[in-house]
């Protein structure tokens, strides 16, 4: 596998287009089109939050209606979310003016939207956008990478990658782009993320690739608790690298998703880290543990703590309020087994040996925790399991930006 | 039922004292001891984190064994929480210190501990404010409104209140006191409430009402999401109004119940709106719910939302936060038929209407969201159950206090 430039358009036949449509924000992108010029398999995972956006609604009937798909329009600043009937009835216009436009089947449009909840969408200026999306998109990285610009809300940065594989004789491409940065705690997946790829493979092996990676990377990210209502990864399959058709269970399975994974853990890592307010990407990690489920509960109870944040924020070894965390997890451990860690490229230091504090330099800590990635690490002693969650700061610019996100 | 001055003091037979005995804190009172001159029956509920705090595995070894209590010695500064063997040790030494000093049994005396995790106690100096505690300790209003004044750490002002019913012809007092205000996410029970009563009553009667009432008190309250390892309610009941005995089930338990909500009601809000950094109290009510459960669930889910509490703080009806919140919840519901409305002494406003946004003025919403005290009313048109949930704003000052909290 090797690391490439580029994202959504990195993969052959994708193009990508953004614009500025003023749906909300009058300063910048706020649309993005990403297309394919043959028609892909799709797969898809969703928001689990029994508020469901309209756009969710109408990307999930897609999906599972088995059809090929063969563009995604995506807009910032309005979710399209407790819009009731006339919000989904904006969705099937979507799908239609990109139809027209693009030349393709209204049942191969699929939507994203993100932004404030509960205002409908200004059709007459989406309908517009469309119009110059079809018209700009091209297969150059410049646009994946202004696609990835314009899907932003409070992200300080677009998030995207690439890589290659080989498959049965052929180079395979899987690029992807994302974006956060609040009501980040996805349960299923996370807000926005699109991956595209020339690979061909099944419909089944492509949702199982996309199913169960998520587990590990968007699931296992946090910025505030707040499972978001349009949470949205979908994964695109054109077929154009010409390989030998990946199956469920293959060994070429494997290498692809394994290649997925590292883009999808790219991204998840960046939108934790990005962070609304962040000022340091923090990462927990608990091994040794009984089984995979209970290290996961317990690394994302950690990540999840506003009081652990707010002391990564202050760079204080606080580790009482990770043990704490991992005590209100509902998972169930030894707490006199636990040793603690924290860690960062300034080094390591253990903080605390089964359950209670060990002899350390506060200095050294601060140090350790002054970095822009800092891990933590809880040794629950109870088996040889694994998982990490990754989560960021609370920091006063969590508040400057949501004490009046909607002005 | 009759609100009367004081707290933990109000009912007969029971003293106070507090000192400064330098456990952390400098420049202030730290320790603070409830006495009663005659034996009392006691009354538990504590934390449900795995992790739990000495003092907490104390209390409960000393409610469970059935004997009757004397005395109370809370400290703040250190929660001998994370402290192994070490941790539990100091919890017997201070018992042993507290039953000489008082002339009573080492196996009658509760322990509250609240401050920072990980730290092991100064014994000579808890041992030295024993004495001093023991020696200060009487009735009077006052010495209550300062123990309740020493047990605080984050908390900007005390907790306390006190009642009186008619029990058989004789008056009952029940008074108490509490202290948050970070950490606060109680699910069995808050940080610290001690409440006294010289009601004649059984222990079952004591220990029932007790675990029945927080379900609805503090159990309803969330200052940041964050588990207590040290959450501990104590009701102690000397039978000094010597009123005929109060049985579990009867209507004169009912009435002791109706006095005892209160207490713990003002209490439960009291620290919710004290949460650290807070400027506002925010309340949630769920009505027309289909049970009990699904109610509190919702109203919880509510108050504990980061992004709806950033929005209170900047008096912002932001409501697609709190149809999002229920919708993560867990709880199972129709969000197309959910009626929003906000409430202050400033009015009442509609927000939304099945689940969509009503035509309403943000200038007006903005204006009753300015009030101190503010409620958010969902109506989820499913049946008659309803509940209430407290929490508080989310501000630049919970950063501050929490970003550096152990300096």
């Amino acid at each position: 596998m090797e690391i490439i430039k580029g994202g959504v358009t990195a993969a052959k036949g994708f193009e990508a287009a953004s614009t500025a449509a003023g749906i909300k924000y009058t300063d910048r992108t706020d649309m993005a089109m990403i297309y394919s010029q043959v028609p892909c398999e799709a797969a898809g995972t969703f928001t689990t939050n029994v508020v469901k956006a309209a756009p969710v609604k109408w990307d999930r009937q897609v999906v599972d209606s088995g059809k090929k798909v063969q563009a995604v329009i995506v807009n910032s600043g309005i979710a399209n979310a407790c819009t009731g009937a006339e919000g989904f009835g904006y969705c099937k216009d979507t799908a239609d003016a990109a139809a027209e436009a693009l030349g393709i089947d209204a049942e191969g449009v699929l939507i994203g939207s993100t932004g404030v909840i509960g205002k409908q969408m200004p059709m007459d200026k989406l309908t517009a956008g469309i119009q110059v999306l079809a018209g700009k998109k091209n297969d150059s990285l410049e646009n994946g990478t202004e696609a990835a610009k314009a899907i932003m809300t409070t992200d300080t940065c677009e998030k995207e990658l690439a890589v290659t594989i080989e498959a049965g004789g052929k180079t395979v491409t899987i690029g992807g782009m994302a974006k956060g940065s609040g009501m980040i705690h996805p349960n299923m997946c996370t807000m926005l993320a699109f991956i595209t790829t020339d690979a061909v493979i099944t419909k089944e092996a492509l949702q199982k690739a996309l199913s169960e990676d998520i587990k590990d990377t968007y699931n296992m990210i946090s910025v505030d608790g707040d499972t978001s209502t349009n949470d949205t990864v979908l994964l695109l399959a054109n077929g154009m690298a010409e390989n030998e058709v990946i199956s469920y269970g293959t060994a070429a399975y494997e290498d692809f998703k394994t290649a997925l994974h590292t883009i999808n853990e790219y991204l998840a890592k960046k939108i934790a880290g990005d962070g609304e307010g962040a000022t340091a990407l923090f990462e927990a990690k608990v091994v040794g543990a009984e089984s995979v489920e209970q290290a996961r509960v317990l690394a994302k109870a950690i990540v999840c703590s506003n009081l652990t944040k707010a002391a990564i924020a202050g760079h204080d070894a606080n580790w009482g309020r990770i043990l704490c965390a991992m005590g209100y997890s509902g998972a169930q451990f030894d707490p006199e087994k636990v040793d603690l860690f924290f860690e960062s490229k300034a080094g390591r230091i253990q903080i605390a040996s089964d359950g209670t504090a060990v002899d350390y330099s506060e200095e050294e800590a601060t140090k350790i925790l002054s970095e822009a990635e800092v891990t933590a690490v809880a040794d629950v002693k109870a088996g040889t399991f694994t998982a990490t969650a990754w989560g960021c700061d609370l920091t006063h610019g969590y508040i400057d930006i949501n004490a009046d996100y909607r002005s």
